[in-house]
Parts: structure tokens; sequence; C-alpha cells
């Protein structure tokens, strides 16, 4: 494949030449597993369990290139989380791309090369895919959807439904809030800062399975991405019979995203994380959990940030620096399209 | 929801109130089971099975409503038709969607509901998604990707790949070729055809399942989708040490997509269908196979359209109605941009 300003044409989504040779000298070869290497149109794959975890995301993130990754990486990232919130140890991947015609190859390697090089750091195999391309501005440069597959134990089985979360629980995160949105909208903004804001986007299994490892008390996880920390809170607490109280001194908040935030009217609570998530856990395992995780380099900052509560019932709390409290709902529109 | 003339927000795709209003109203109610009414990030699944097959598509069909069906029932048939044709029982679906904001609710209702109906025909359940809303004119309409699981005995294991293929083997198509890609062109230039082209867009797990149940000496099954039946046939031949006759004067071409491919100048071999499976059986039980195709709705006009030659080893030869040979090739470049 002639590399250099090559570009993507409607004929490597065609099913024919083109899309044989995109899929060898690219996509066979970076995500280099066996599955692939059979290049049937499904991957057989060994499943040691009975029940499995299946996620599927699609990804638009606008820029596609930003500070602290790019859309193949939160494309592997994104649904390697939402398996391993889910309590499950994710195993492989599909990805499928939609791409525009006159996409740089150049552009498609870069892409395909961090998604190997993230799914490998992740343990994951991208087993099997799709390629479409469609006519010069049908679409914005790439999509990409990955849809995760992972195997469960029995005992995670109500970790992702939050069925054992009660009062007096502790709910952890692993760090700071609102990095992701804030690098992405400085990225598309071309914004020239000090420090640029660098997104968190990372593959949590490792944390994750390092949490579940700790203690058999977690009651709750979700990754922390659109809607922010406070749609994660809201999910948890509606409906329910507990509510949910977070104390705003212990959030932790990047200054550059805190002035970002400030400037462009944005509530940190709401923005987008990809490298955070939200754990509920016993109140006599809390600390065991926040020192397992401190120890992962993805948890260095984790803290206890709030508690489950028999006040105010399927309602969440924030309960500011200033001292007042302040009900967290969801986001009634759209902050940031294209977020991820 | 208001329906009447409502249209897709960006807030749609926030993951806040909209995009769970979006969710309740259509996606959970429409495709109507335990999993997805759980609505947590990830579908945790029985799998009765150590192996499972595993595939992805997207779809970007234009137009997205044509004779014969809709991108929802595509998505649903096409991905039904990956995981089937490995030897796999589908179970379980994915679906993401990439929406274009403003596109109207009652467009992505119907759509819905179409993939509802045809996932239920299918037997399978669409257990998890995702939706994402992109700026106007930043994608076209609506884009799907489905990802399908199954599961599969170990008999079936080498179906997809075709290593059990040898000489004397019969090749099986269940019927006519060509229709989809004519139905979406004649669709797309709004012709007014005396009798419009209608694609065969159709799930055809029930098909093949009873085609497996009728022989042992099933060797290779495949959909020939984009690049047709000539692509299926060549990367069924290509590095091979045997080669592939096909009878020209055996193929089932409908009058009106010989017409209009004569028009456009396509070769019916190489246009899309999307509910043709080729079967490749061994000779002592080809007979039994297509009787046993023709018994179901989507097999009426099932055929043995070739065989398996020692003679041109890696090659796949149309042996014409003139009496000539034809090399069967893959193809080069694009003959019809997002025809799935």
């Amino acid at each position: 494949m002639p590399e250099k300003n090559s570009r993507i044409l409607l004929g490597h989504g065609s099913g024919g030449k083109l899309t044989h040779e995109l899929i060898d000298s690219l996509f066979v070869k970076h995500f280099n597993n066996p599955e692939l290497d059979r290049q049937t149109d499904a991957a057989l794959l060994e499943v040691p369990a009975h029940k499995i975890a299946f996620t599927t995301d699609a990804f638009v993130v606008d820029p596609i290139f930003f500070p602290g990754g790019d859309i193949g990486k939160l494309a592997v990232c994104g649904t390697v989380n939402d398996v391993a919130v889910s309590g499950a140890t994710p195993l492989y991947l599909s990805a499928a791309f939609i791409i525009e015609e006159g996409f740089p190859l150049q552009d498609l390697k870069r892409i395909v090369i961090s998604m190997a090089e993230e799914a490998k750091m992740a343990g994951v195999s991208i087993v099997t895919g799709d390629t479409k391309v469609v006519n010069k501005d049908k679409c914005d440069k790439v999509f990409i959807t990955t849809t995760g597959i992972g195997t469960l134990v029995e005992k995670h089985y109500s970790i992702s439904e939050g069925k054992q979360v009660r009062a007096g629980d502790k709910v952890i995160i692993n760090g700071s809030i609102g990095d992701h949105g804030m690098a992405i909208m400085s990225a598309r903004n071309e914004l020239k800062l000090s420090a640029p804001l660098i997104s968190d986007c990372a593959s949590l299994n490792g944390l994750i399975s390092e949490i579940t490892g700790a203690s058999e008390k977690v009651h709750f996880m979700r990754d922390a991405t659109r809607g922010g920390l406070a749609t994660v809170i809201t999910e948890l607490s509606t409906n329910k019979d507990y509510g949910i109280n977070i104390y705003e001194e212990r959030l932790l908040i990047d200054e550059g995203v805190r002035g970002m935030c400030e400037l462009l009217g944005f509530d940190p609570m709401y923005v987008a994380n990809e490298g955070k998530v939200v754990v509920v856990v016993a109140d006599e395992d809390a600390e065991i959990v926040v020192k397992a995780m401190q120890k992962n380099k993805f948890g260095k900052d984790a803290r206890i940030i709030g508690e489950v509560v028999t006040d105010h019932p399927g309602r969440a709390w924030l309960q500011t620096v200033i001292g007042g409290n302040r009900i967290i709902d969801m986001l009634a529109g759209e902050q940031l399209p294209r977020i991820c």
C-alpha cells in the first residue's frame, strides 16, 4: 500500500480488492491475532464462562487527535471500561470503521496503531471488524464503533446494577474530574494554553480488577463518561430508597480544567471523563479499596468523595464548599457534542 | 416524547435527560427484553457453549428506506447472517446508532420498529446499544453498527474457513443474485419502473440451520453481500489447491435486475445481495441440501450453480452461456458505494 499522501477511496469500502488490501496491510498487520488472520466474517472465540458481558459504543469525537489520546485509543478504552465496570474481564473487541472518502491513510494508520497499542496494554484482542467508506462530506473523517466481550464470575453479577448499594456505603473515584471534556474543548478550539489540558483517556480494567480483588463488598461501579460524574450519581440514586451526598471539597479538579470550565460556563461535575470510575463500597472496606487503588497508576488520586445516606431518598445532593446543598440532576440538553 | 415533526437534537446524544428519554421511549420499548431493561452499559448474557461466533458490521446504506427493507432491517439481517454462516446460532445483537442532528424522530421510530420485528423473526435479542448524535451535515441521516454473538457447536468450527472444501463438492445458492444492489440503485435514483426491484434483505439463520441439519458434509457457507457472488467465489478459491467452476446458465437473475445491470453497466455477479448464502457441500449430499433449502421460503429457488474442480487451482472460472470461460476475480474499485 503506497502510504504517503494516499487517501481513502470509496473502493476501500467495496468489499473487493482495495478492501482486502486495506485489511491485510493495516488491520490484520497491527491488530495481529490469529482470529483476525482467519479473515472470516465472524471470529470464533473461546469463552471460559457461562456468563459474558457484552457492550457497544460508537465514537465520533472531534477532533480525532487530542492531547492524551485519539479516537482509536478512546474507542478501545471506552469499551474496555464498560466491560470492566460490569465486573467482567474484557477479552475481545470488534471494531467497525465508517470512513470519509479522502481521509488520509496516514491518519488511519496512526489511529489503528494507537488502537493496537491500547488493546495490548489492556490485554484484549481486536478479533473482528468492518470498514465502510462514505462519499466526501457524508461523514466527518472517521467514526469507530467498538463492541466488547468479557467473562463474568458469579459474585460480580450484581455490580453493574448496584442492587447491593445501601446507606453507609462510601462513594469513591480514582482521581480528578472533567479532564477529557476540557481537553477536547481546548483541542477543538485550538486554544494555546500555558499548560495544555490532557485527556484522562485510559483502560481501567487493571485498576478495576485490583478494586474487586481488594474487597468482596464492592456494590457498584460505573465509568463517568458522557454526562460526567453528576450523571452517574443521578442514575445511581434515582428511584432508590437511599440518597447520595457528594462533598464538593473532596472533588479533585485540575486548575486548568477548572479555569476552562469557568471560562466556558460548564460545571465540571457534568464534563466527560474517559479514565474515571465511580465505585461504591461498604463503609468498612472503603479505606482498603482506596489504598488498593492508590497503588495503581490510574488510581494515584483515588479518594472518597461521598456516601450513601438515608436522607433525601431518590436524590443526590452536592454539599458545597460554602456549606450549602445543591441537588445533582441529569443534564437536560447537550453540553458538549462529539466529546466521545 | 412528542413525536410528530419532532427531530433528533444534539441533546439526544448527550448521555443526559434526552438520551434517557429516547432510550426509554424508543429502544427499550421496542427492543423489549430484560437485558435492555436493566439499562446498564453492558448486557450480561448466558452463553451455553464454550465457543462463540462474534461479528460486527457498520451499515451506511443510502437511501435508508428502500423496497424490501430499510437500514434497520438490513443491520439486523446482515449481522444475523454473518453469525449464521459461521455455523453458529445467532442469539444476541448490539446496536450503535450515529444520528445526524435534525433527523426526524418518526423515521428513527420506523427504523427501530423494523429492527425489532426483524430481530423477533430471526429469534435474536438486541440487548445493548449506544446513541451518538453529530451536528447537522456531519453524517448522512443515520448509520447503524450491529454486532452479533452466536453459539457454536464443535462440528461446525471449520465451516466459515472452508478447510474441508475439496474437488467434487457442489456450489449451491438459495436463489437469484443482484436483487439488493439493484433495488438500492433504483430507489436511490427514484426510477419509476413498471415492476419495482425489491431487495432480498432477509435473516437466513432459519434456512441455514436447515442446511446444516440436512447434511454433515457442509464444507463452507458465506453470505454474498458487498462484492456479490463473484467476491465469495474468488475468496474461496484464491491460494487453494482446487479451482471453482460456476455455470452462468444456472444463475438466476431477475429480469428487472438484469435490465438495470445492462443499463448501468454492472455485472450481476458483483452486485450485492442481502439474503443469499453460498453453500459448498460434498457431491453426495448436494441434492439433499438443495431439497431441504427449497422447503424454506428463503430457499425456494435454491440450486446448484457450480462445482469445485482440480483444474485451474486457485482460480474461479465462469463457464458462460455461449460456451466460453471467463476468470472470476475480485472487484478492483467501488461499484456501488453505500449499498449496505
